[in-house]
This record gives C-alpha cells, structure tokens and sequence, in this order.
C-alpha cells in the first residue's frame, strides 16, 4: 500500500471488546505507527449507545450514526464488526462487504452460522475478514492453523475456548463450590454474562471449534453437526470424584482426525492431573494442536476480556492494512467457501476411555449386574470405587479402558433400566494425551 | 505470485534439519499444493556429503554440487540455508541474497551474530530472509512476535529455548541424576550434540533471545552484551534443595522492559512449582510474551528435531513464496537492520529473589556474620535452611526478597572473604510469575 495514504477504520460496535480496541487504535496509534510504518486512523465509531465510549474517553468527534455515511467514505478501508450476535451484525458485515471494505470481526456466533456465506460475498467484493479474535480471545491461533503450522496435517486439536466455563469448573474443583455459586462468581467478576446460557450450554465453544476446524482440517464443518455438552448439567460430585481418581474437568472442544472422519464434540472431560490443558485454570483459554511435521504445540492466553480481545482484533487490522492478509485469503485454499463439507466420523464409533457414576441402591449383585452389561458391550472397566453412604442410594463409580462411545451409550440404557439404579447414570470422556507422531 | 509458475527451492545441508525438510517438500509436495495452492518445488539439494540424504530415500536427481550454477537457475526464488555454523553459512547466504533469492534459514548463531547486516544485505536486493526455525524449532514464536503481538508493547519474554538443557535439568530434577549422567542420557536420546557446548553454556539461548528480543522490543540487541550463564555449572544439590522450597530449575532466557533499559539474561533460575513455566519439562521449548493490551501468552512446542524445525522452515517457505514475508520485510520496521542500538538496564540494577548457598565451617555466630553483611547490602531474607551435616562443611541456603544484583554480588565477595565460607557462593535467581498488566 501506499505509506502517505491513511488506512481509514470504521468501529461498529464499541462495547467491551469495542471500547479496548478503539482505545488501542486511539491512545496507541503513534506507538503503532512507529511499530508497524502503518499510518492507520480510527476514523468513525458507530453504536446506538455511546456511553461506554464517553467513560473511556474517546473523542466524540469519531461517534457516527449514519453507517452509509461510514461505508461511502472512500478513506474507510476496513470496518470492524464488534456488535456481537446475528441479526443486526451480518446486516451491517454485509453491507460493509458489499461496499468493498475488509472486515474484522471478534463474532464467533455469527462465523460459525454463516462463515461460508460470508467470506464468498468478501471474495467476490475482492476483500477479506479477519477473524482472529473470534477464537481463543488474544491467543494468535487462527494466525497458529492458517500460517505457522501450514506445513502440517493436523492430526487432532483440544481447546480450552470458554474462559467462562474454565472459570466456573476451575472455582468448583479449587474451591468445591457448588455449579451456581461459580456462575455467579463469574459473573461477579465480569467473566460471564447476565444470560450465560451460550457459553455454559458449550454453543460457544462449538461456533469456535467450527471455526478452528475447518481451517485445521480444510474441510466445511457445519455448526449443527458438533455435538455439543455443556456444564451446567455438571455435579459437583463427580469432579470431586474424578479429582480422587487424578483426574480435572475441562470443557473441551475437540476435532480429531480419523481414520474414518472428524470426531468433532464439545463437552466437559476429565483430563489426568499432568495433562498439559489440565493446568489452564481461570479465565485462560488455551489450544493444543498436534500436526504430523511438528508434533505437540499449544497456545495459552486470555480467551476474553477487553484489551486482550481488542489485541487480536488490532493485530487483524495490520495484517489486512499490510496486504498480508489479503493475499492469503487470494491464494491459499482452506478458507470455508472453498473446501467441501467434512466427512465425519459417525457419533458411536468414537473411541475414548469413560467415566461412568451410577447410584444404585444397595442390593446384593449390583455390580455384578452392571459389570456384566458393560462387558456385553465389549467395555472394560480400569477402576471402580464405591463409597459407603448414608442413604440408601449409593454412588458407583468406574472408569473403562477405550470403548466405542455407542457401546457405552447402549450399555449404559441397559444399565438405567435395572431396578436398582435410580436416576440417568452420568458418563464423561476421558481424554488421554494425544500420543504425537513425530519423527 | 503466477500460481502457475513453479516456485523453484534450492536447500544447502542435508543433515538433520534438512532432511526433515526435504521429506516434508517432497514427500508432501501434493498436500502442500493443495492446501496453500501453491506450486512449491523442491529443485536442488547441495550438500558435501549425501548420505543422510540417501538415507532418507530423497532422490538423487535432486543432488547437485555446483551451488553457482543452482544460484543461475531463474526459476530457484528461494534458498534454505540448513548447514550452521558461521562461516560457510554466511558465505552461502550472503551469495544466495546477492543472486537475489530469498533465503529461509534455521541458523540462529549466524543471524545473532550478523542479522544486522544479512538483513540489510537482503533488504538491498529486495529479498527476504525467513528465520522462525531459529527459535523454539516448530513452534511459531517468530510469527507471534511479527503478526499476531504486534499490537502490544511487549513487557517481559520468558523462554525455555534449549531443548537439551530442558531435557537435562528435567532428568536431573525429577530422576536425581548427576549433570553428567543427564548430558548422557541427552546424547544417547539424540538430544544433544557430542560437542554439546553451545546448548550447555547458555549461549544457543542467548542467540535466540537476541534474535527474539530484537523484534519484540523493536531495538537492536547485540549478542555479546547479553549476560549469559549455562548450566554446565549445576550442581544437583541445589536443584535438590529448590525442590524441597518449592522450585524447579529451568534455563531461562530473559528479554524483560524496566523503566531504565531491557534487562536481558541467560541463566538458570528458580521457577515455583505452580509458574506456568515450571511445567514445560524434557525435550520440550516455551515462550511466555507479556504485552500490555493482551496480557499472558505463552507458545509451547518441539524446539529441536528434524520434522518439528522442518514444520517451521516449510511455514516461512510457504508465507515467502506467498508473498507475505517480503511484505511484511518491506513495510514493517523493527527488523533488525533498521532499529537502533537496544537501552540496555546496568547489569547491577536488576531486582530480583534469589536462593543464596554457602559451604560454611560450623561455628558460632556464622548464621549472624552472613545475615548482617546481607543487610548491610539492603538484602532481607525470606526462608533459610541449614541441614546437619556429616562433614565440617554445611551448606547454607538463604532465599531472599527482591533485591538489586549488584548487592547481591557484592555481599557474596564479602561473605566469601569470611573465614569459615568455603568455595565461592552459589547464587541463583528466583524469578516469579510476571504480572499482567491487561485491562
């Protein structure tokens, strides 16, 4: 680009992540451009509220409302998307697209529905979107899948992308808080939202792994295809129990290459105590990639939060102002509107090893019972723990050698229907560290 | 670039690095085209002695001895210098960039000793010089730093970059192993070089923190004003002594901002267990960024070996050939032919804990001489351990709080003079979790 012509920027948007990103460009812009020789300008912020912008002191004289206004300024090179959610967020990418500007967006939600759609409008306008922020917060890890780990297949990768739910599990293993008393700390400490529900049913962590998927792998993943757990069905009783057995919880998002397709799954797992993802607590996010060339490689940082947000979506803004980006969105060939859809490993052929809790009534047999069953379905039980209880319901605990996810489910349907086990049994993956491959 | 015409590669060295990066371009040749579309070809491999090459079944059509007539050849756009050392490696790259080929390299002594001036040199002929293997091997640190950081003002580095020192103080913190027999069993794992000097004395970190340091702080570090400390001069006892405090021994590469200059080291430090770099262990590298916007970053991997290194060199192919590289070369502007000379904090300034161990004759109010001395020198301690020893002479041990390090080494020349300290005192720095800045 010429270096005398100002890279004009449009704000849609300026809330948490909003406000942290006009700040940066703002207060920082000298010490970027000395950083970068970009001469990159906030030029307009455009919001229907203007209140959080006034409390961090930014300039009135960039507020906006009219985003024809914006889009018809031919100094506006890019507009970045921070509204968050469907509707109002894909009307005005679109528009900005349709305008021919470059888009970089933190909306996880709104890429994950509509990423195909949206990055072929992008190309035929001769544009691009940056994305970085929508996953995994300040980590560069779309940067990490699209250009530092390029020579590789990847073979499988294990996220820890809701800083939300790692807070909340983290609180209830550390502190043996209860699952709602953790929700509210979270939200106490600005961690999650008052409506929760899209982080701790697990829908974020999936928009991110269709996201991260895709690119991984080259193949078109359909967000309604991920099967996805939360953790707000989560006891604390069995994270107690799986911490005796050595074992924490993490919600992961998984995409995992197989022989036979992508096992992709959100859900909460137990992780052994040395595992590397078993030691991201709190707000961290942090992601493991495994490629055939390179091996074991993991990526730690803030998953949300103002600034470190606002740093991935700034570090997206350099990279289209310096042409990077637009030339790889033109030449290299894994973007979702090029790639076919992924062929996917069907549900029960997942192999994992299981933890399975059951409360049963105490009566002669039980385990018998119940051993018998899972041995029908060719599962094998590695430990099993049985505490002495108060009441007449008891719980029984095993952990199985690696079983095909539809074995479990058939056996534990049997299970249910034995007379002596009161309520749904509880069964959570395992997920042992990824044997790498390198050579 | 013409996605038609071939980008020709020529690799000078074909030992361990760049067999791993010749099987990756020529057995994946067709992944990597259909990933990136990209026609990267692989042309030449110039070498003194192929039989690795052979040994790795890469054909012999490749080999080719003349490198000027390799050099002459239009459609080579690329060379990947992978033979080390100083000399004939900066012959060949200096050749290769005056023949106007871009170069990608692993070689991190050369470019800490003249990055400068092969920047420059490639500046000049309008190529680009390639270098994320040259640090953490596959792990793309390189391209945090250059793209996915470059919003932040980088406050401290932090990195594990020697895979044979990890893997040594791994085996001697968690097997007991004498430094020797460690060095041994790195050697027969193919972990260390029979001439292991570079990797044990600190000085492989010390050229990656230069070449790391350069570009997260956009000034110019030279190699020789790093203070560097290897761990060749370990003794498993105090190793031993930190584990029983709570600490784990790493080398520890420093690249961290003070208000009065950069304060860069190489040494082995204390880490608390719970320090999210305690746990990076073995054969394994990591690199913790602080920046002010995103907070904590860290970057963990393979920092040695064939295809891991490989995976690095064949992304910085890939992003030459796709034109990124040269442009981010051309228009950013803190590489490190155009920044100035670093600020560097004094040495003697640097505040820090350290763990203090003194070989001392047991009399009578030698506890009291050393902690008065301490004081004197603005030193306070923190814990103090004295075990009862079966000779004449007990080792001393002394953590403290933070202090200035020239006090530190003033007071140890005063306790040393003391009649009944033996040997020269051991000094170690403890260096805490940094504090994230973020907002």
């Amino acid at each position: 680009m010429n270096q005398k012509e100002r890279f004009g920027i449009a704000l849609v948007g300026c809330g948490i992540v909003g406000g942290g990103t006009a700040r940066l460009l703002t207060e920082d812009q000298n010490f970027l451009q000395e950083r970068t020789g970009l001469p990159l300008v906030l030029k307009y912020i455009v919001e229907r509220d203007y209140s959080n912008a006034r409390a961090l002191g930014i300039k009135e004289d960039l507020f906006e409302e009219d985003y024809n206004k914006v889009l018809a300024d031919p100094e506006i090179k890019l507009v970045v998307e921070l509204i968050g959610g469907l509707t109002i967020a894909k009307k005005m990418m679109t528009k900005a697209l349709e305008a021919g500007k470059h888009v970089v967006t933190a909306n996880k939600a709104l890429l994950a529905h509509y990423g195909p759609e949206l990055f072929a409008l992008a190309r035929k306008h001769n544009v691009c979107i940056g994305f970085e922020a929508s996953c995994g917060g300040g980590i560069p890890i779309i940067k990490a899948l699209t250009d530092g780990l390029l020579a590789n297949r990847i073979e499988a990768l294990f996220g820890i992308v809701n800083g939300t739910c790692n807070h909340i599990l983290t609180e209830m293993t550390e502190k043996g808080q209860s699952y709602k008393n953790a929700l509210k700390s979270a939200q106490a400490a600005g961690l999650a939202e008052a409506d929760p529900t899209l982080d701790v049913t697990g829908m974020d962590s999936a928009h991110k792994i269709t996201i991260m998927g895709s690119l991984a792998y080259s193949e078109k993943i359909s967000l309604e295809t991920v099967p996805v757990q939360g953790i707000d069905t989560v006891d604390l009783y069995d994270i107690k129990t799986g911490q005796e057995l050595g074992y924490i919880m993490k919600l992961l998002a998984i995409a995992q290459k197989t022989d036979k397709g992508l096992a992709l799954s959100v859900a909460p797992a137990f992780l052994h105590k040395n595992h590397p993802l078993a030691r991201i607590s709190g707000a961290f996010n942090a992601v493991s990639v495994y490629g055939h060339a390179v091996g074991h490689t993991m990526y730690m940082g803030r998953g949300a939060g103002s600034s470190p947000t606002a740093s991935a979506v700034v570090a997206d803004i350099i990279a289209i102002a310096l042409g990077v980006t637009p030339q790889a969105f033109k030449t290299l060939t894994f973007w979702p509107d090029l790639t076919a859809d992924a062929v996917q490993l069907p549900q029960g052929e997942l192999e994992s090893r299981f933890y399975l809790r059951f409360m049963v009534q105490d009566r002669q047999g039980t385990i018998a019972r119940i051993s018998t069953i899972l041995s029908k379905h060719s599962i094998s039980i590695t430990s099993m723990l049985q505490q002495e209880g108060e009441t007449d319901s008891i719980p029984l605990v095993m952990t199985t050698h690696l079983a095909k996810s539809g074995n479990v489910q058939e056996a534990l349907k049997e299970i249910a229907s034995l007379e002596e086990v009161e309520n749904k049994p509880v069964s959570l993956r395992i997920v042992e560290e990824y044997p790498e491959s390198v050579s």
